[in-house]
């Protein structure tokens, strides 16, 4: 072990509420002994093993919940699947080593569907400079499944729990693209320019975490999966605060802005599958570096809020008044793709 | 990196033929650049990455394909997934840091099903000596599936490649039990004694590994999750020779056995997910121990014969001739549960 953390180091992060976490909980209660060859536990955006700090995160797209067959190509679904893995590896500024990938897929189309989607897996963790592992593949008797496992190296993750009172919130990018290419393709309607692509093609951040925490060093981060108001309640549960948005500044993807400012918002703040990054940091840390971290990847750096006292996630105005937030996240296990 | 091995080692160990193994082929088609932070590259039965040896392999389990719902309870269903995953770190003598575990399941059934898969998971893991990492939990629009990827420390890992020429072949405990099971189920029948729990409870021979390696120093070993004969065909493969069987040395499960011995010996050889271990020894390094590794564990440790000259898998008779084997093992692609 090569740093100073406590040994309880290894218990679970608490996870903001909510019947999915409910269910996460109830597997770890009466948890598990503290083991030195486990420094992260479950509960963050990776468990980190092993002396040299191997960080470790898995994530299933089912068929007909994550994807519709009708909405990507097989490449794409693949790329996607392996894109919200690494995006894990991203959020404790990992540095990805490789992924395994499991495949179930119909029988009769395994030959043709299952390079496919393991090309768009492999295409995905290349790009960000990791390597296809291993993995498993079996038939299905129904919906395609792939489950990405990612391996990456982070002898100093950046987790959830360390936001301390006082930081500034800012997130990667802009928000709420992909969702609105969800949200345009249930409706029947074509979907706005860039919505696609954010869905189809969404770029998992990890040289951008890397950069971040080279020469930032953010006290918390995590991956917008779920959207930023169900991702920043983990940091406020985890940290043990909480977390104050200021709704102007929420930077809204051009494809999910509507007339409606507060739909706007909405869709900035609970639309999932964004994949970029929110991260905390003392005040001052972070706006030095915003030019340069843009002219380095072509993406934003907006900070969108900061840290108070209290625990769950508020919209606060310029007098620090607070109001309470009832949006919720963007929930798997309840949403529909 | 700790070990001598030339860097060559991290490329893609040879597969056996087979339909299931030739889609895997395509999958490494072209294959990654050869990297430090990658000790074994797909197609063994673990990756190895980082200096330290940490093992890594994914096993995916699918309702309708492995198992059946009237067949065992949700524990038994999480454990044998949990097991049969963790017969890859024992394939490669790793031992056991824990477990990802991503699960879908049907929404309307998430709050009573998920807990009890991941329990038996849960179980199969502590069972060895690991802990539940981390996971994901999804929705599934039909069958439960459930990913299991298993990590473990292997400084020096055990590799299917690793065979020489005149090895002898052994086998840990007795084979065909749990194919005899899912026999009898298909066939309307009652299980014979014994065969229930080798299916719904498989035990990974995680320790029996370690302690192989500790005292006998296997040249090769692999887990035996598709059948003997499809299994010694990967050692065969990798090793770049031919494993010769003789069909009367094989120890086969009580339930397995019947009056025609051919048909016994077909049922030993093709029987899938018994999760034992086959290895390789130089001659004379086994015997020695046998009797010690029975009283450790329980475990009978069988010679089955012995590696030559040539590729694939053979029967030999006491003069050494050759039979071609012509029966498959068990192909989750193809086969059913």
């Amino acid at each position: 072990m090569r740093d100073s953390r406590p040994p309880g180091r290894a218990a679970a992060a608490p996870l903001a509420p909510g019947p999915e976490f409910d269910l996460i909980r109830g597997f770890l209660a009466g948890g598990s002994a503290v083991r030195p060859d486990v420094r992260v536990g479950p509960g963050d955006d990776c468990a980190v093993v092993a002396g040299d700090g191997i960080a470790l995160s898995t994530d299933m797209s089912v068929e007909g919940v994550h994807f519709r067959r009708e909405w990507l190509s097989p490449a794409e679904i693949g790329w996607r699947a392996a894109a919200a893995a690494l995006s894990d590896l991203a959020a404790v500024a990992a540095r990805p080593i490789g992924i395994l990938v499991s495949l179930a897929v119909p029988a009769e189309e395994a030959d043709a569907l299952a390079p496919a989607l393991m090309a768009g897996c492999r295409e995905a963790v290349e790009s960000v400079g990791g390597t296809l592992l291993g993995g498993d593949l079996t038939r299905s008797p129904g919906p395609v499944v792939i489950d990405v496992t990612v391996v990456g190296e982070a002898p100093n993750p950046v987790l959830r729990s360390g936001a301390r009172m006082g930081d500034e919130v800012w997130v990667t990018g802009q928000l709420g693209g992909a969702a609105a290419f969800v949200s345009a393709m249930l409706a029947g309607e074509e979907p706005r320019r860039g919505a696609r692509e954010r869905f189809a093609r969404p770029l998992p951040r990890v040289r951008e975490a890397r950069w971040l925490a080279e020469r930032v060093g953010p006290t918390a981060m995590i991956d917008l999966s779920d959207g930023l108001a169900g991702d920043a309640a983990h940091i406020a549960a985890a940290s043990g605060l909480a977390v104050l948005l200021v709704p102007e500044l929420l930077p809204v993807h051009p494809a999910a802005r509507s007339r409606s400012r507060p739909r706007t918002v909405r869709a900035a703040l609970t639309g999932g599958e964004d994949y970029e990054l929110c991260l905390t940091a003392p005040t001052g840390a972070v706006a030095p570096h915003a030019d340069a971290f843009h002219a380095a990847f072509g993406v934003a750096l907006t900070c969108v809020g900061r840290t108070g006292g209290g625990d769950g996630v508020w919209w606060v105005d310029a007098e620090g008044h607070r109001t309470p937030m009832e949006l919720g996240g963007w929930q798997h296990f309840r949403g529909e793709a």
